[in-house]
């Protein structure tokens, strides 16, 4: 049996965005979930049998945290979710005779999806009273993005047209939700080390119902001090490599070992307002930052990848930056946030940001394929 | 050759604080950190050899995140810190025939001394300028808690009684550090699943120079709306077991799978100002909570435990309480602050704080030894 997919009217159509210049097909899997993709021209492969449907994904609500002030998001069907599947049964890679998918073609470049397992949904419910507790439907959208077709790719070995075109994904879903929702979130985590249950290069973006408090605060103290532009001029001996149009530094105040912020030179509110050369020269300098984490120990580094962007009412003010916070503090040793960090919201860090901005300049990057 | 121990002023006497009965030694150690025995009655063995001199630990400062509005704290010498010392070499054990440790004596009950690795020392210098960014010396006091000379104990098979002298230890060096820093913080790491280096059972205790923004934030909640007072009222099916003077539960808006707090029934400000009979009810709930986590899934549990003390200013209105959380969500699987909780602050939870007190109460708990 072929897949039951429905096209949805720009099938096929090129996107018409501001500065967007890809290729994008949109389909709607047999449960109602939207998959997107995005692509150089025509792209798309055979079409192929799908998945089963998701299972419902009731009961996704938020509760308030008096003492942190900021909601929690309860998903029980998360518990559920894929779990360190062998290659062979891959769910991000091109469905293949004998594999479902959630792709459902037998080729693409870049895929985003609604997530199967969401913790936020558009058809999230008003929950059940908890006495004492002040509670809100999870309205919000989950995606998974998914970089390649190539289970064993990833951002240090993409090639850098491949990257420019994950920012324009990024910026298109940024434009996009943002319609809807006032914050949305790009991130990629990767390694088992910090619980990537799917070894497939993909990233996931959140669209909140909610502009987070620490997200607020941040976003609040670049409005009034454009923290950024700052660091970028005294930026100095913590620069890692420098590009016309954007700069790849440690903070000088970095709470991870080795943190890598990838920063453009102008502020935009986000990758929906990088011009050409910026995107490409973002791309370039994101790919060599992962080669250079990855060649700092020799072994893959285990990280998470954050998009800084604008939440909705900052527009002006808000600078993006790319973060990279690494989670190996030296060979074979990781590191946690613990005790202090999670209680009481101060980093302990062991490596000093100038000799992590030294150490990283110094890794040989080969170029990408 | 013998120990070059100094005893201080009050060596051997018993503490004379408020409701405070213990037995406590002082001594300094060859390397003038200060060493302090706590324990019931006479208890402190033979003196032994002690470890060599701990390094200089210049160099330790803090930098302003101006995004996060918080101090990160920089310690480059905690990067050589003990690592995993086989059970033979482990420096908490007391001291024997060709062994040395950092208490060197060759049995114990609870031992207390400056960290050899501190992230804060009463010594910190004003650190060297760097360009846009506000630094400050790393003032404040690190502090190892031994909980045994056991190498093999831990907080859910140690006796009460040996639970509630920790309450009192907690207590006298919250009010002792409290005389010169503004944020004393006791904790627990327990578990090579997140980052612990020594196993031998122990915490620690930091005594920050300034109000953390994130325990401000708490307290202010605190002291506008009594959080605790409410949850307490409001407990219900959240609650794990009650004792007279105090109750074990998991927050109806845990952040943790199984997360479960101990609550004094009365606000008190922390350790130092709890009875007696709320100490004892709270070193029970706490062995039993340990051991139901323990018994959850069959496995040592790893968690971070935090003594939640009032800051400088909110004494009055604070309410103390010991959160634990436990890092396993489901045999097997761990729970990680992946991109969404680092990157946002906003946490997710798998599991359901009320389907967590259930299956928490289900657990057996054999009594402590």
């Amino acid at each position: 049996m072929m897949a039951s997919i429905d096209c949805g009217d720009r099938a096929g159509q090129p996107a018409r965005g501001e500065d967007v210049l890809f290729d994008l097909r949109e389909f709607r899997l047999p449960d109602g979930r939207e998959l997107l993709l995005y692509g150089h021209a025509p792209h798309v492969g055979e079409a192929r049998d799908s998945l089963p449907p998701a299972p419902a994904s009731g009961g996704a609500h938020l509760r308030w945290h008096p003492l942190r002030r900021e909601w929690v998001a309860y998903a029980g069907a998360r518990q559920g979710r894929t779990f360190l599947p062998s290659a062979a049964s891959c769910p991000l890679c091109p469905a293949a005779e004998g594999r479902l998918g959630e792709i459902p073609f037998d080729r693409f470049e870049i895929a985003v999806f609604e997530n199967r397992f969401p913790a936020f949904t558009a058809s999230a419910v008003p929950p059940a009273e908890i006495s004492g507790v002040e509670t809100a439907p999870a309205q919000g959208r989950c995606e998974v993005v998914v970089f390649s077709d190539d289970h064993h790719a990833g951002l240090g070995t993409l090639c850098e047209d491949r990257l420019a075109l994950l920012l324009e994904v990024w910026g298109a879903r940024v434009r996009a939700l943002g319609e809807t929702y006032p914050y949305i979130f790009p991130f990629e985590n990767r390694g088992e080390e910090i619980g990537v249950t799917l070894h497939h290069p993909h990233g996931q973006i959140y669209a909140f119902p909610f502009i987070p408090a620490q997200v607020r605060r941040a976003a609040e103290a670049q409005a009034e001090a454009l923290v950024i532009e700052r660091l970028l001029r005294d930026a100095g001996n913590f620069v890692i490599e420098e590009a016309e149009a954007a700069v790849a530094l440690v903070p000088p105040f970095a709470v991870y070992p080795y943190e890598t912020w990838i920063v453009p030179r102008r502020r935009v509110a986000g990758p929906q307002a990088l011009d050409d050369a910026e995107r490409q020269a973002m791309a370039g300098l994101l790919g060599r930052a992962v080669r250079r984490l990855d060649g700092l120990f020799g072994t893959p580094m285990p990280y998470i990848l954050t998009v800084q962007c604008a939440p909705k009412g900052f527009e002006a003010t808000f600078h993006m930056t790319i973060d990279i916070r690494p989670f190996r503090r030296d060979a074979g040793k990781l590191k946690y946030l613990a005790g202090v960090e999670q209680g009481t919201g101060v980093f302990l860090a062991d490596v000093l940001p100038e000799d992590a901005a030294a150490r990283l300049r110094a890794v040989p990057t080969v170029e990408a394929p």
